[in-house]
């Protein structure tokens, strides 16, 4: 080792999904929206006056912390947006975790939660799922340095009841409560509501999966005007512009369409539901899927060797070699064709 | 305070230059490039296709790193890049500066460096530069637990000998030297000969100021795989997909067109050299300015009462209220016609 290999930072990555690069893959593997943006959003692009990129964007982005804020029904005080809900959760945990008390996020759950905690030193527990997967709240009513988890919980797609939700913000009045609502359009109660009523909850949505926006990385905090500002200190103290031109012009414009929304979540949802009884007809299990992706398991079936075998035709899916995870494969729903053609090949391997 | 209250890290955030809305405004404030960017770049924009834009970008960016790696000559695996330089630099304190001893950068600097330094608990020193606002190479000689400094300096503008930088980086083969070119293209020699023999130096630079696109955010590092390799590691310990598809698409195509990329760094050169005699003729003395902004200060003149004067009449510069940088104003180079209206107010007030 070179002597100043000593100090650098010693971290084991999140690894994302793969992103291949053939043109006919089925790509049933990052939870992506099989839908493109809304029109709104390609008249915005083709409307963009590059000319303006040689100014710096706004650092208070306000033309979509604006956008947000009227959609949602909140102040713009209550808004923070980042790149990427990724970028929003890892700017929190720098934010609101810097007790000496453990953390809590569920053992199964999104993964990237405990490489923030090691990347930043942050002590943590994983309180585990119960064997049906489903978060036990009373896990999370001991002292903590904080709680996260994801609802609906990835990648097993289930959804936790919001009085649920309530109970465990309102057990953690000493602590930063952030639930992370990636998959909260696709299915399940927001807590959005529960703001009005406690101080300390954050709420964290992107436009990445029901917003068909993963391409333009971005990401918001919903919460009390102290926590935004708290975040919006340590944004300034890290990068001052985060959101470049583009993301801030085409997401304010995604979020002018609310009726495409509908319709593609609509359409999503109802896809879900299709999959979800077609996979039960070829002898798989899942837990009740809320989000846009099916978390499946077939007794009997290797599902690493399904992955593989998926792979090579073209059909990528994604696979979490845990212990408790081994045996599902998480797919990503698409559209009616492209799950026809996982149907397809199912049928033919089983 | 409240009980959650405790946790949250304390900051004092980097304060960025204005953005006024007003659109008379002569904006010397914040360093842009008084030009737009490439007309590859508006091809760019006028073909990218929205419907990508509901799949993740490619976590890696290797279209726009191979660009960086062709222009410069270097290996893929000697790019990294990130959300402006500021971004890098942020990542690259979190991930290099991990030593109990103090990093060092001059007390006059990039007022950023100390704002990461607070925020990651990184301890560290700012020797002073000498009267003549010159780095002393000597005083970064002792030991310490990295070293970072702009070249050419920021606010001064003053560049350090190609001979100076490396006698820097050899005497200190114990850690990392981060050599910040933001401002390099418009004048100093760049450290990036450099990187064949020290494998401790990453420089950075970015396309906000010379490639006229601080609306998009790029910023990118130079160096050694290894060095790439670990802020890769912590970039993909942070958020997986930093850059965007438009800042992808476009900050390649910006790379493709040389010629203007020269034609505009040729006309802010020559502005520069002719603002610089006409504030010498008004009485303004300036250390010898490199980059694309004049540091100037006039004897006999209060600068805090001419930044407020400017202001007044829509013409934004920057004013820094330090016990050595409180005589003077930081003035971006315009086009020539903003310069000439700048000396117009300016030859009314003295």
């Amino acid at each position: 080792m070179k002597p100043w290999e000593a100090n650098i930072r010693n971290v084991t990555p999140y690894v994302p999904g793969e992103q291949p690069k053939e043109a006919d893959v089925i790509k049933l593997n990052t939870n992506e929206n099989p839908y493109g943006p809304s029109p709104a959003v390609k008249k915005a692009a083709q409307e963009f006056d590059t000319e303006l990129l040689r100014l710096y964007p706004d650092p208070a982005s306000r033309v979509l912390a604006d956008a947000l804020a009227k959609r949602y029904g909140l102040g713009r005080d209550q808004i923070f947006v980042g790149v990427g809900s990724d970028e929003v959760l890892a700017l929190a945990f720098l934010t609101f975790f810097n007790s000496d008390k453990p953390i809590l996020f569920p053992d199964i759950s999104y993964s990237f939660y405990s490489v923030w905690a090691e990347l930043y030193g942050i002590p943590y527990e994983r309180p585990a799922l119960d064997r049906d997967f489903r978060l036990r709240k009373e896990d999370y009513y001991k002292e903590n340095g904080g709680v996260v988890f994801p609802n609906p919980n990835a990648p097993t797609s289930l959804a936790l009841g919001l009085s649920e939700v309530e109970d465990i913000i309102a057990h953690n009045q000493r602590s930063v409560v952030i639930v992370d609502e990636a998959y909260i359009d696709f299915g399940g109660e927001s807590a959005l509501g529960l703001l009005s009523k406690y101080e300390n909850l954050l709420v964290v949505q992107t436009f990445s999966k029901s917003r068909s926006m993963a391409g333009l990385r971005i990401g918001y905090a919903m919460g009390a005007p102290a926590l935004i500002r708290a975040l919006s200190d340590v944004k300034y103290s890290f990068n001052s512009y985060t959101m470049n031109r583009t993301s801030l012009v085409l997401g304010a414009a995604a979020l002018e369409d609310e009726a495409y929304f509908q319709e593609t979540l609509g359409k999503i949802r109802a896809t879900r539901e299709r999959a979800k009884e077609r996979l039960g007809a070829l002898g798989f299990v899942c837990p009740e899927p809320s989000a846009n992706f099916i978390f499946a398991s077939r007794p009997g079936t290797d599902a690493g060797a399904l992955f593989e075998a998926l792979k090579e035709r073209n059909i990528y899916v994604r696979h979490f070699d845990g212990p408790r995870t081994k045996d599902y494969l998480r797919i990503t729903v698409g559209t009616d064709g492209q799950m026809e053609r996982l149907f397809e090949f199912l049928e033919n391997y089983l």
